[in-house]
């Protein structure tokens, strides 16, 4: 059938919902009647000039609306619509929504819902801390000894900033990354991810833009996206963001921020050279743009050599730095910081309160004893070892099993391994077949903003178990190989089979 | 001195960054010379016809930027402005800033930093549960008891809606509210507080109106603001939101939402009636506007006939609730729950998921197996009786000790006495006066959008021990009383001695 869909490409409304709602419009209306099987996403796509995934956007929220159902096989069909109208909840929202709700009603991410299904597989595409190293005992008994002597403190309402004992503890850490922060400067966060939501929140208005290397982390893609902002990609090399072009960039769009991850890139695990590093700061600070550093993976590091952070260069006060004990130690006790310059930390502070008041008081002592008592450093000590076996081991099987064409680099730090595919070869294709084999990872193209990384990889050696690890490269090279022989097959059976014309 | 300022009352950036702006300005030409004292706020309030509000924010920014000092006695003076200038942070962040920043560099919200330092005095003005009521032991042996057996679930990352056991458990809690919800429909956030700011981030843009009840409650108010909306206020008896009024605002502002505290209502204490509750949700639905209802203190209830939540009565789904533990646990933990209609559940859950991904796993099972032993429910009988005790203590010193024309209401429930003080006495001064002899509560302006309530005072019970609270009162009354004397004295004198002219 053909879709009567027209585009205003210059309306807020994003184009997966304006789709959408004119398919609604029409099955409302009685134009498409119930059963109708809609264009494939391919071909209405092309036929609308737009994305394959604004097209599957649409049709999700459709499919969520109760308007639709998709089944493999026979498509995408128009369901008994009046079940939707027999629901009791009779209330409209749509007409209702901010442009921000507007942007998350099909959230792009994803990532976080599917991992926590149970799946049974070799997830290489965890982006989390090794469970096994998960500090359980330890934290039962501090749980237990500070509840018992604390606890009317620990229960109750504490500062907007976070405990003031918990930002010293932090103050201490931060040495480490080479900055030399105050109490005054350390803002405690729900993870590192209200950090990015509460800087963006600052300083973000709609039709501004920001600067962000390319690749990226996808959940500050997300968060950034919300804020209705353009977002300018700066390509990036071995030594991180290639600052050459960033100049042009910052001249050309005039950018609120710049969004980096210097150090173990997710998903490169790549550092931003020392030279690289000085030339940011001078080209942000020329031109009177702050930068975002975010440093989730800087303390584990895999040589004596790491880099310090941005921050610790910053001689103006124009880096806002994040951090978390999220990935060192454990991703669900949601507990990140920011360092950041007095006038920003006193905003900031404001609008943590405006948004949660202040971060749990119980949790923030914990950590805060689990720091005091040197139970941290030893941690980071121990976790440093450990993922870099298992970085090691994830390497030695790359060079056993990867078929030629494939390549991959070998990061200092952090928890990822970047790959690039043999030629011809999709991420996203591979993915699919992986899956099929019980084995993860994330295919490339989420963290770029257009359709590039098409044969990158990101593989996780943090989550995943030794014997899993080489298990688990060793069944994606296997299934790597073969895909490429398929299609070295087809070329070769297309150039002997091809019809004279 | 005269200050040469010119206001925009079309911008959009605040008056009283303006007038700020406009002294640093001249501070920085030298137009207005360090030692100079500024004019007092009342005066240039007046020649600027703005409130005094207004100039206080200016001068309180101007403090905060090093460009001015205030002394009792002589006034708001311009400082050594070159140390300003010494300070090695030298990038200006000021003219980067989102609307929503320049809403928030001078907080309305201070109470909680207030609250949180060391004071030494009967604190009436808390809005804290009783820390002699907090759970600390049984939190400690539960505590102890999930980290070791699921520690590995408990650090981990969870479902941005919140842990489904959790979500169980509050299924079970609001059928004490009258609501029957389904867990699907419920999300686990950082306390309500997150919930405010997250509806009004799903359905707000600068330049709408909401409707609230007023007098109400601060937090909410001070998030609300920052989206930039017009506040509209409903005026409230001792039934609650009056309804005859809240048609004609509805047509007039077509508000995005009415906010609503109908039970036990901060600052009242009272509830709205069935009657008005029907008329509420009528009048809305009939408009095709929602309602957020404000639920934090249903559960302490200190008679058999609380009133449902406004939610149970929702036929269309156009209420969205939320509630908390805080408030009846521990304030510390910061967790609350929304329950909303499914349209607007998988958006809220989509925007939570941006700003911090999801709430901490740990507190959350804590909680939960907290309310799976029977032990919430258990806490929630204990607390009734102890807060009545407290609430029939306060009644019975405010009727022993409070001067004539003093007036309060009965709360059925809650938290809070609301109290009017006698003709002429101003809730402000009388603070401050109580403050000096070591007692405090909340002055009534606070709750109101205007220059409102200033006779009334809120007296919280649930903090203070019984013999806080008597106390407290008697002190309070009898600087009332005192207070009171003086002004007849005064009027007395004035009458005697008038000059005949």
């Amino acid at each position: 059938m053909e879709l009567d869909v027209k585009l205003d490409r210059q309306s807020k409304k994003p184009l997966f919902s304006q789709i959408a709602e004119q398919i609604v419009n029409d099955i409302n209306l009685g134009v498409i009647k119930q059963g109708t099987r809609l264009p494939a996403e391919r071909k209405l796509a092309k036929s609308l000039s737009v994305n394959r995934s604004t097209v599957i956007n649409a049709y999700n929220e459709l499919t969520d609306r109760g308007y639709v159902q998709s089944q493999i096989g026979s498509g995408t069909t128009v369901t008994n619509v009046n079940l939707e109208k027999e629901k009791e909840d009779t209330f409209v929202w749509r007409d209702l929504l901010s442009g921000q709700a507007e942007s998350l009603i099909n959230p792009y991410n994803s990532a976080l819902k599917e991992l926590l299904s149970e799946r049974n597989l070799i997830a290489m595409d965890a982006g989390i801390a090794d469970p096994d190293h998960y500090p359980k005992k330890v934290f039962a008994d501090i749980a237990q000894e500070i509840l018992l002597s604390e606890g009317n403190m620990l229960l109750q309402h504490s500062s907007p900033q976070g405990l003031l004992s918990l930002r010293e503890s932090i103050v201490s850490i931060m040495k480490a990354r080479g900055i030399h922060s105050q109490v005054e400067n350390v803002i405690i966060l729900n993870g590192s991810q209200q950090g990015l939501d509460l800087v963006s929140r600052m300083l973000l208005e709609p039709g501004d833009s920001i600067i962000l290397e390319e690749p990226s982390f996808l959940g500050a893609i997300d968060v950034f996206r919300t804020y209705g902002v353009r977002l300018v990609a700066v390509p990036t090399d071995s030594e991180g963001m290639v600052t050459d072009y960033l100049e042009k960039a910052i001249k050309r769009t005039k950018p609120k921020f710049i969004y980096t991850i210097p150090t173990y890139h997710n998903p490169t695990g790549l550092s931003l050279s020392l030279a690289r590093r000085k030339e940011l700061l001078k080209i942000a600070n020329r031109n009177h743009v702050p930068i975002l550093e975010d440093d989730p993976y800087g303390l584990i590091c895999f040589d004596n050599q790491s880099l310090s952070a941005l921050k610790a260069l910053d001689s103006t006060g124009s880096v806002i730095y994040l951090s978390t004990f999220s990935k060192v130690i454990a991703n669900g006790i949601r507990l990140g910081w920011m360092v950041a310059p007095p006038e920003l930390t006193r905003i900031v502070v404001a609008a943590k309160q405006i948004n949660d008041l202040h971060s749990g008081s119980f949790i923030q002592r914990l950590v805060d004893v689990y720091c005091r008592k040197g139970l941290f450093e030893q941690h980071i000590l121990d976790i440093q070892g450990k993922y870099k076996l298992k970085r090691d081991t994830m390497l030695q099987a790359l060079a056993k099993y990867a078929p030629e064409g494939m390549s991959w680099n070998t990061p200092q730090g952090g928890y990822f391994v970047w790959a690039t595919l043999p030629e011809e070869l999709s991420a996203i294709k591979v993915l699919e077949e992986a899956v099929n084999n019980k084995v993860a990872f994330v295919a490339g193209p989420v963290f770029y903003l257009n359709d590039n990384g098409l044969r990158k990889i990101r593989l996780n050696y943090s989550y995943v178990s030794l014997e899993d690890i080489t298990r688990g490269i060793k069944i994606l090279c296997n299934l790597i190989e073969n895909m490429k022989k398929k299609i070295a097959k087809n070329r070769v059976f297309e150039k002997e089979y091809l019809p004279i014309v």
